[in-house]
């Protein structure tokens, strides 16, 4: 139908197909390691490798992108060490088997299904060094945010999704049920517990699996429609507002997370409240869960531990700072931030909601 | 608007405002951890400790109810051994304060802010023991799923929380980044690891929070608008079908954590998602994200591993079973889980979405 648009927010676009069943396929998994066109993003640290697009001799402006390396640029830092750690990301979307054969100057063999499958190789600070020694073009994107909006818009969700998974085994290396050593399992979507008789052995445990935390990010309207309520904290550059937010508590709903974190926050209170998109937010593995809410007091009372300070903008000023561009009374993150996303659709909303 | 409706799920209705400011105000605590009016539930094992209302005497069938207990019925069983934990819910809502302190044959003192506190406690199984010999009419519900099911509305929120709660610090005992010893702190939100120079303790981290698990659920719909998905596990009873669900994975928005998991199950594909409502699932501390989703293609090929059966039900089929009752041919899951509102849902909405 017309009325309900899907809208695709930064990080939330993504190149491949997770092929979740291959995970667990050692076969399938060790050929396509080794396999030419097998592509290859590599992290440090949490922050991946990229080069300049356009650089030097092009008239454009130079682009950030990932570096694409293949089995030969890596194997010699696979299982160099502990930190040391490979994920399997998926296949591409689009592809054209023979067409993908002929570009590496190949037949493709009756036993190839012709899937290009992507790694992330995370490797350790002094591969990394030898790595930008041999590669003079190629640097480590850091720090991450907001270094990580850079990345064109269909790279930044592979890389969401490699960074969320690589960051939950920099944290997660221990069981947290019994404190023992784990091992990473189904081509790192899994971590087991090495001590036989551990309770996280027994049935399904969500310690086994990566964590995905739950955020709120809400665009809260005053009652009269014309009024949106933008905070800022004490560590954004001077002059940013964006949209109030908040993790969602266990046992509550999305609803509720938003009224109770506009209340603490800000002392408003909200009563409908409407999904509107989300987006994933790897810092370092968010859900960002972007909500219109509607207000139904307008006193702001300032909770001075979480923000510094939150207003009523009329739709007027808004429209300028994002539509005309005039940035000089303040101004709200990125078009690739989901707070912009949401202030954007609010514009665009009939006032009376 | 009308046309935005907020639906309000078992386990999503609350009775408290979580009042996280007063977890650190150790002040507060401690003066209504010993209040005559503070409310404590119990929990043992994660079962919460509850009562039958209305019982042999009542011509009604009797109803499930939590044990309201007060502080000179738990304090003998504070801090008895390392296994009890004590978790601050929040206040009650809707109070008159001098109504509540009547009620308890008082005047309300000058101090007193007349806000009922509830908190959760969770003993150790000696302990639940001896508590079940001194008061006969009260059980542990368990096994946890469907019994908690059977809780009055309103209290199924609190259980939810209280128990999501418990439950990360039954699994969440050490530390995931360096596998030390922890203690808990505010109230029973956060845990701190104990050794001095652990990573986690530089910076705001995820480890030290409360767990929620992003889960989608989906009531997938046939192309013609007239036949909807569903399947089942063999673990169910037999007979039961259901809505697909998965976890939302790292890097993963709601709308394609929707059409991967369908794909991956059932073999169907999915286009456009649309968000309809959510569902805290506290076993252990899952946020069910329910979506109603249309298919453009319509083979099943079910993958075994994961469910045993999908089909096609006809309109007309649910009704039969939904509205009329008539169960012979198959069942859904009872009204309270989520899966049967967005069934409901989709009978309500018109053929052409
Ligand atoms: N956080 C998680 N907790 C439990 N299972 C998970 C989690 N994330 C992914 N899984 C996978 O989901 C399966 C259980 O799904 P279900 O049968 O729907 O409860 C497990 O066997 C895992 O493969
Ligand atoms: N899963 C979580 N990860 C990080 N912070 C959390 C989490 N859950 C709750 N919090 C709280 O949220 C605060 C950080 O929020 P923010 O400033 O929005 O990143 C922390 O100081 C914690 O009190």
């Amino acid at each position: 139908s017309d009325d309900v648009k899907e809208y695709e927010n930064y990080f939330g676009v993504t190149l491949l197909d997770r092929r979740s069943d291959k995970r667990t396929d050692s076969k399938w998994l060790s050929e396509k390691q080794s396999h030419p066109a097998t592509v290859y993003i590599l992290f440090s640290n949490l922050s991946p490798l990229v080069t300049l697009r356009g650089g030097r001799e092009s008239s454009h402006q130079p682009e950030v992108k990932l570096c694409r390396l293949h089995h030969k640029d890596v194997e010699q830092y696979m299982n160099q060490s502990e930190e040391c750690t490979l994920i399997f990301l998926g296949v591409e979307l689009q592809f054209d088997a023979n067409l993908m054969a002929a570009g590496n100057g190949r037949v493709l063999q009756e036993d190839e299904d012709g899937l290009v499958a992507w790694f992330a190789l995370s490797i350790d600070s002094a591969s990394a060094e030898k790595f930008k020694q041999k590669h003079e073009d190629c640097y480590f994107l850091h720090p991450p945010m907001p270094a990580l909006l850079q990345l064109p818009e269909k790279e930044a969700g592979v890389v969401a999704q490699a960074r969320s998974v690589l960051a939950w085994h920099d944290r997660y290396r221990f069981c947290p049920t019994c404190g023992s050593v784990t091992k990473i399992e189904e081509s790192g979507y899994k971590k087991t517990c090495l001590k036989e008789d551990c309770p996280s052995l027994q049935g399904v445990h969500n310690t086994s699996y990566p964590r995905v935390d739950p955020v709120v990010i809400m665009q809260v309207i005053h009652p009269d429609g014309n009024h949106c309520l933008l905070g800022r904290q004490k560590r954004f550059p001077p002059g940013m507002y964006t949209c109030l937010a908040g993790f969602v508590e266990p046992g509550e709903t999305i609803e509720d997370a938003v009224r109770r974190e506009v209340e603490e926050e800000a002392g408003v209170k909200v009563a409908h409240v409407q999904y509107i998109s989300c987006q994933p937010w790897p810092m370092p593995s968010s859900l960002m869960i972007g909500c219109l809410a509607v207000a139904v007091s307008t006193e702001i009372k300032v909770d001075k531990n979480e923000i510094e300070d939150a207003r009523w903008f009329t739709r007027e000023q808004v429209v300028e700072v994002l539509i005309k561009g005039n940035q000089c009374s303040f101004f709200v993150p990125p078009s690739r931030a989901i707070a912009h996303q949401l202030i954007k659709h609010w514009i665009g909303v009939n006032a009376n909601l």
